[in-house]
């Protein structure tokens, strides 16, 4: 059978969306790793299906499969070309839209100007929750790593985040410190990592070593994490606009226990047809 | 407008297939730029456009750019494509077409088995035509490498191919060497470096490093010169397999002012449409 899909990006992360609302088809792991080479296939960081909701309290389900045919739990970007897609195919006509995902339900706002707001939900602040390993939550933490002492703030938003404050992303050292804290032993399920650097008190840059991708363009759930991080510390105030490499997000937080909101782009760039 | 294309690869060199045959549009570098990115656009080694024959000795016409813009003289892989494509859209039912391109008039045969059997002309063996600086035509050359003398063959198949003769093509100094080879001041247009290991008289293994580029999967081009210098040499019987990295290729020569013969596989990935 022939299967549709579109192709988008939100900041250079680029997905291949399935619709199995309005197609019928089993996809399993051997076609995400198929599909994603980039150079016998179509190539994508990340293969986004939209499925029929589970229950009657959400619009949809998505699932995101790595080209690894790995799942992944939570996609800032992913969720954002996710809400223009169902929009742009008439899935759905509502400008509001609640989507379950492998790390819970979130809720989309598609804008006029076609910039997306993702309700991302509450940060996790507490270590269980992260998970992280410490005697109690803390502002900041002290992890030791080969000897020395970084200090950085730790917190989840659906997937594990570490963020060091540093003086100019342009040097700070992702590659070398990135892989360290991703495997050390106080983040259990790993951990992802942003370097941020605060320009003012609306103003940031950030460069994101990604847990099992290395450094990426743009990392959404890395940019909700470093605003949270820089807003609690009280480096910034709510909304930041945060650089990354792909592009600019803004980030909005009323601090503990209410939910990130991240708007940014979502690029429609091709439609397909491919041989199931 | 909207522009229909299909996505295609030959042993892993992969193509944006364009039919301007049907299609009218004015394709710019700077499509093939923004299309070219494998994360904001479609992605592709190079665009491969189609076009009507400018005289009526021919079938087609085609140009090949790479993803920078620069155009291609002529590509081994993305001819297989294009045959498998002119006949898959019903732009010919001629099973043997002639093409014009960059370098020259070549004509393809697509089998009955869907491999497509390339007629890549004959090699050009003076220095000149390579071009190659060196004094007169000679089954192999002696270049001075940092000191040290490399022993290669140099010919001409539209474009300029060295050709080492190694014991084993996995220990090759193909990234060493190659760049070396690449910029070399004897190949005043640069030329592509093939590492080649003769495993039996009808069998071989090659590596190539290709001039702009660097190491690629499958060089179809490389693999026609490599087959040419083995045979030209003694070493080997036409036809010949040549394994690459990205697959395998049949390459038959009848020797000096004959054509090379080269017969491999053209894959379609998908169908696409984009927005000019």
């Amino acid at each position: 059978m022939l299967l549709r899909f579109t192709k988008m990006h939100g900041l250079g992360n680029d997905f291949m969306v399935l619709d199995l609302v309005s197609q019928h088809a089993h996809i399993q792991p051997k076609h995400a790793k198929q599909w994603g080479d980039r150079h016998t296939g179509i190539g994508f960081d990340q293969l986004l299906i939209v499925e029929p909701p589970s229950n009657p309290d959400v619009d949809f389900r998505y699932r995101i499969f790595n080209a690894d045919g790995s799942e992944v739990e939570q996609c800032g970007n992913g969720a954002r070309c996710f809400a223009r897609f169902v929009l742009d195919k008439r899935l759905t006509v509502k400008k509001r839209i609640r989507v379950e995902t492998k790390s819970g339900i979130i809720e989309l706002d598609v804008r006029p100007d076609g910039q997306v707001c993702v309700d991302m939900g509450p940060p996790r602040l507490e270590p269980k929750g992260i998970p992280f390993q410490a005697e109690a939550a803390a502002l900041a933490y002290s992890v030791e790593v080969d000897g020395r002492t970084v200090e950085l703030a730790a917190l989840s938003m659906g997937n594990p985040h570490a963020v060091l404050r540093v003086d100019d992303v342009e040097s700070a050292p992702v590659h070398a410190l990135g892989p360290k804290l991703e495997n050390h032993p106080r983040f259990p399920q790993r951990v992802n990592v942003g370097f941020l650097q605060v320009v003012d008190r609306q103003h940031a840059r950030l460069r994101v070593w990604e847990r099992g991708a290395g450094e990426t363009q743009a990392c959404g759930t890395g940019a909700c994490a470093a605003a949270v991080a820089a807003i609690r510390q009280g480096w910034m105030d709510s909304p930041v606009l945060i650089d990354l490499p792909g592009g600019r997000l803004s980030i909005a937080w009323a601090g503990p226990g209410q939910s990130v909101m991240m708007t940014g782009p979502a690029v429609r760039v091709y439609e397909g047809q491919v041989r199931l």
